[in-house]
């Protein structure tokens, strides 16, 4: 019997969930699951499933729904400057997947990246950070203007600056429905953090270390854990 | 004049600073500094200097210190198992480095991996990590079994375990002078927590995110953060 992992079903109905090449080629040829096999597993939106292996084909196998717990959805909404590396982009997506990051929003801002962003491949990595660890809520990854993102209504606004003149210090815990922005490598502009504040933004600075982009996003996701 | 950039430099004496031939790949041939030029730099013992470059040889050059800041020295530690990617490693270093944790030690313990360590590699990740975020504080990186490690004397000392039932939940905040221990991906064996106990560390949970071991580090070194 194979140890603790759980899996990814993107069809899970009538109490019956459907099972990808992909998966399949994990649980059955490598882990060697077997018909009647214990199995854990998850679509992503908050429940997690206990089942059994009930069938198995050369590309894809189902499992019995036999019971399920529904996980806590936290949420906490990260917007942070698109990066130049797609490995720092991957990373992110992993880690703020692991820290239980509701959502996480690439966004396009004066003075970031231009780069382009690979959404499937990232979410890719979201659901395999989401299998690791044993979660049932898969992050949801956007890419969005900044002018479309300042609009969301989260409780609390918080907008990261380095200019600590301007930037008041953070709070030592964000509160679950928060929203926190990330600058860029070159940081927002200062039109930008006007418009933040007029849509009720906190201006937050982050300490007097100089962080990359991908790090202040996860020290605020850190920030975020109770 | 090229942008805002710190070099490392392992020699200052009598006002002079000695740069490697690294550093003068990169300062001179690629950035094109040349005699005159104001440039920043340190050795990483917590003072930043500013400079002007005095001499440019083939493979080395010097500058004279003009003036220097010395920065305050926290003194957060971290204890992690040791991973099995050495990526992962490099990558705990560079986030470490930059959230400013003074030493990174990579315990041996019961569950950990038993992979190779190149100390050397993982400090010059260190040093760019320095140079990136104009520090002048090299983190510490060391290698050590979890028997010695637990002897250090640091005033508040913590070690994370995935154990419910026995750990309690963390501090929102870890004082400065603390020492955290982060488990392998095979998590302590309770012999090593009743150890760590008996020697005055308080048992600790990261919350109900099941956490890599290189990402409960970067959440605990955030928290470290004030």
């Amino acid at each position: 019997m194979p140890g603790h992992f759980t899996f990814y079903s993107d069809k899970i109905e009538n109490n019956v969930a459907y099972f990808s090449e992909q998966e399949t080629k994990h649980a059955i040829l490598v882990l060697r699951y077997k018909i009647g096999d214990l199995i854990e597993f998850t679509s992503g939106d908050g429940i997690y499933y206990f089942g059994k292996i009930v069938e198995i084909q050369k590309k894809s196998f189902l499992a019995s729904v036999e019971s399920f717990k529904e996980l806590p959805q936290r949420n906490f909404v990260l917007a942070v400057g698109i990066l130049k590396s797609s490995d720092r982009m991957e990373w992110l997506v992993e880690k703020c997947s692991e820290i239980g990051v509701k959502q996480l929003v690439f966004l396009k801002s004066q003075n970031g990246e231009r780069s382009k962003i690979n959404i499937e491949k990232l979410k890719k990595t979201a659901i395999a950070a989401m299998k690791q660890s044993h979660s049932a809520w898969l992050m949801d990854i956007q890419e969005d203007s900044f002018e479309n993102a300042i609009n969301r209504n989260q409780e609390n606004k918080y907008i990261a600056y380095c200019n600590s003149d301007i930037a008041q210090s953070h709070p030592l815990k964000f509160g679950d429905d928060s929203i926190v922005f990330i600058g860029p490598e070159g940081d927002f502009s200062l039109s930008e953090i006007d418009l933040a504040k007029s849509h009720g933004f906190q201006v937050i600075g982050l300490g007097s270390q100089i962080l990359r982009t991908e790090t202040a996003a996860i020290v605020c996701a850190s920030w975020s854990l109770s």
